[in-house]
């Protein structure tokens, strides 16, 4: 319902006590809030967004030196004009109200837009010649709230989830049933993360074991346990994992 | 393949032993079939469809007395009709073929028409004044079927398992590893829907416990059990839980 | 991004060490190849695919040697051939670049098409006289990388977790707590495919069993079960099994 | 708004003093209302729609006799009752509330289902063994507001131009100019449905001619018309056409 | 490619030397620019649209005194920002992102916002107090560019070819052929917009008569002319009328 | 229903008499077709389609000479094969299933591929070293029928359509009213393609003057029309023109 441009406002202004957003729209809204974790995917490969600036391919403009007397269009207005007060370069940012990527260079010489691949900017026949902010989930409290006790811990409550939930995404469960006597060998096969669960089974000549790990070592692991005599292996998907 | 609509004829002609289907086209059809079980959802929040009979936000009418003489469209005519005779009321019910809420004021006084949120019946300027029926899914079985051994026992076992679905929906399994000293006061957090599974670990100096919870209360719990001790906690997703 | 039909090829000539693709596309393409596995779905009733030869159904055609001097689209030209050669048929084999079954009486005698219901051939009129090809998804490797040692076990890794994750696909986890006087009772009902998993449970007087179980036998078993005296019956998803 | 099946019923009952719909919903609904017209495309290949019974193409039924005793389903139960009570054949007509052409042979012997090609039933492995009902689109008026005056030309008035747009809907207009002398002769290639317009022209060695001609047959009439000795032939599309 | 949003900022700083925007857009953006035309519709029923201040139902503020010292959202926010100031309320007017309609009574006190019908308001729960701009599309110069005369003139000639499609957009051509004796009567049916082009026919007792009517008019005319005597009557579609 | 690619083949063995496609399918298949005419889109802007050989944007590879040794990846197998070997470039010509501009560089070294406006080759980081096929659409005939002088004749009617269709698709009808001493002021500004008609008025002062203009034209010319004297000017659109 709330755009991630406004959650800054309304969690500010008291609105809301917390929100979920993007840590580039707080610094353009310029918000007064509490930023109380930042949410990071566990996945490999992701990096968040980064907002750049990006020229066309024939443009004279190198760095962001070159920006200097020029017209920049940008959704990002504030943060960009203040970042290149910052760097103390004089240049004309105006709002884009979409489509930035077809502005240069006829309506812009330059470009602040966020991208992930940088794809749609090759497309379009743009180079980038810097990053201006790197941006990834957060969430953040107002201020009074979090001074709050009992809504402090709301809010933690609420983080500690999040997190759990984003863990669990790149995360899975395995088990399987071990002879004894090779319980060792399987053990130092799993990853070290945390100490796996061992429970003891009927059948005294067998154990259990269980234990979450990264999805991604799975297809090392796997054959591996297989041939050091693990039996019955089974990988199940998580909900949430708390470490 | 069959519509909710059709579900109750061919069940109690015999073509079907057993179906799913809502309680609304059950009644609406009279169908003389044996009700087996109703399946409620167990998310909070929903809360099955209901009948309702809607006026024009200006019209005069307020209950249904005031129905007396008028139009009524619907989709749900043998119902209606049914129920209008038992309250005594004279009133002229047809078939609404479709678009039942854009039919009043000018071919229609009021409509009886179904709904979860009145949301449709708002945009439409329509007014609410009365439920005349309440209705969720039903599992009905032909009443032949029903008295053959075999054939009961067969339904009885799908409906078992359907249950279990729907169960299982707002469900999620929770497991962690808590050291023996803290297991009572970790066990006095989880809810006491039912005893949770506690199983020995290979460090006895640990226990492992299982719990099947209600994954609403999961956001409190969870903080709760991790400030009590317990570690590596998993939540996992069910596929159908009998308790 | 590579298409089925290319794959024997970019395997063959080493572009790529290994590759899952059709048999049909490897047989076409004649690729010199070696097969590493063929990965069959778990689930009951799938088949695989196969191409038919198909004629319209009113053709005085009944079986491939009344190919003779005909026409037939397809897109399988090169095994089509070759595989009406080994017959010593003589036929007119046409490359089709699509809507093959609108083909014929027109544009074809008779096509040769990948099928798995019929019903796109019969909703186009035609009649199925025969099948010559039956085709599933192989893993193919190139002839040279799997002779290096490394390469082969790699691929083999690879393998293993793809039928893993293939037989998981049908299967779910079950488990129960059921008292220790019944625990026989219980495992006779268990389907006998694998052990299953009994740990000891804090309760003396209680156990936990835990078994992987085809997903189809679970609506007669789990009714039983509940009859049997095992309690918290908890089914849940699987990601891979490697029994 | 209102749908084909409900207009009879609302020009019966006069919320309407005119509709257009379909000949088979005014005959299902049984209304008593005024046809004043029927609009019939001009396009050749449009045929109308027809309702027809159609069995399983295994079914031993070969006419509407072998409907005797049997289970039809349709969606025009109204009609169909009537025309086997009139043929004196005893049926159960049971009402469809979609997916017709499924219902046949498990849940139905037979249906009466409106068809345009066939195409459908076919894909279905129906057997069409006969029409009850041709339909078309139908002008019908409410008997009182017809037999008022002012009402009646209003109405008629809307006939006008509703088949002057369909009249159109297969013609166009076409015009060019013709050197005196050859006047007869394109005259004769053109169609004598009705008179062309022949205008004179500012160079008195020529004449413009206009006309109105179906579109079909303008593939044969323009090219004889340029060999004719017409130039500056052009086609152009009309929106209503009196002749 | 350009957003409306952003036409006024582009003419204006003379990148392009016109452009075709909403005036609401020329107003917010408060450009600097000089307005050549209004284009507007002829269909009937079209009015543009209107910026309206809107209000939950159940709010107490009946009229934009009521707004003083309340928070508005609103896409509009320079021009409500300068309408309020003159009105001399004081309020707090915010930029909302999207979604403006949903956010009373929760995120905003009222809003302002653009809607043809009022039909989304209304499903919202909102109430309109009152209406702050009424928008058309304009087409807009730059003033250095409109100084010039070539520029100018090559304007003028685009704006009289939009102002004649748009023209063209509720007319219809009509030709028809009336014997010389009725023109009188044919010729005071017609609207007496601009005089009909009546041309002389090779048979001298008939003239063609042409002329460009509302397509709104037609259905009243046509009858009466085909009554007066009119043959061969036909309306076409017309491109651009330039009257 | 017939491909593109497959039109050729069933024109040359006498399935079909004629058919339209394109040129480059007509050169792939090598097909024994006459060709009958070329259908040129009279817009400006259309330039056909153009086969063109790309490169990865970082290939050492600068013309066709570099293709030599490499593998290049194409639909147009047998067109690319022929060419090359009448440049004496020896060359791995592969076909391509499809996704051939994501070939390079890993799966091709270059590709042949169709190509209106680049784009897509851009967004794939390749670079155009030449064209080797520009296409456009062609009538063929089987040799045999266009011996046949009915079949012949009915052809060539075919395609005077066809051209009559396509040279109305850029072309509009332009009409107005002119006093007769402005007569020559406007005729010269007129296109002098071909002869307006100019036709009499019942008032003798004024003539309509009637022509066939290109639509782009009309920008132009309207404005000048309008201020030489020309009133009632209306553009109308045409189906067909054959001039």
């Amino acid at each position: 319902m709330i755009r991630a441009q406004e959650m800054g406002r309304y969690v500010e202004n008291g609105i809301l006590d917390m929100g979920i957003t993007g840590l580039d729209w707080v610094l353009e809204q310029n918000s007064k809030v509490r930023e109380v974790a930042r949410l990071r995917y566990s996945k490999v490969g992701f990096k968040g967004v980064k907002w750049v600036v990006a020229v066309p391919n024939d443009s004279p403009i190198k760095d962001i030196k070159g920006l200097k007397g020029k017209i920049i269009a940008t959704e990002l207005v504030g943060f960009t004009t203040r970042f290149l007060k910052s760097q103390k370069i004089d240049a004309t940012v105006e709002y884009s109200w979409g489509a930035t990527e077809a502005k240069p260079p006829r309506l812009a010489d330059a470009i602040v837009e966020v991208t992930e691949t940088g794809a749609s900017l090759t497309a379009n026949n743009l180079r980038i010649i810097d990053t201006i902010l790197e941006s990834e989930t957060v969430v953040i409290a107002n201020k009074a709230a979090f001074r709050d006790k009992w809504k402090k811990t709301k809010i933690e409550n609420i983080v500690m989830l999040l997190k759990a939930a984003l863990l669990a995404d790149g995360k899975v469960g395995l088990k399987m049933n071990v002879p004894k006597g090779k319980l060792k060998t399987v053990i130092d096969i799993l990853p070290s993360l945390h100490t796996p669960t061992v429970s003891s089974l009927s059948d005294g000549a067998w154990v259990a074991i269980e234990v979450i790990i990264d999805e991604q070592v799975v297809r090392d692991i796997i054959p591996s346990l297989r041939r050091a005599g693990a039996q019955g292996i089974v990988e199940y998907p998580l909900n949430k994992v708390i470490l």
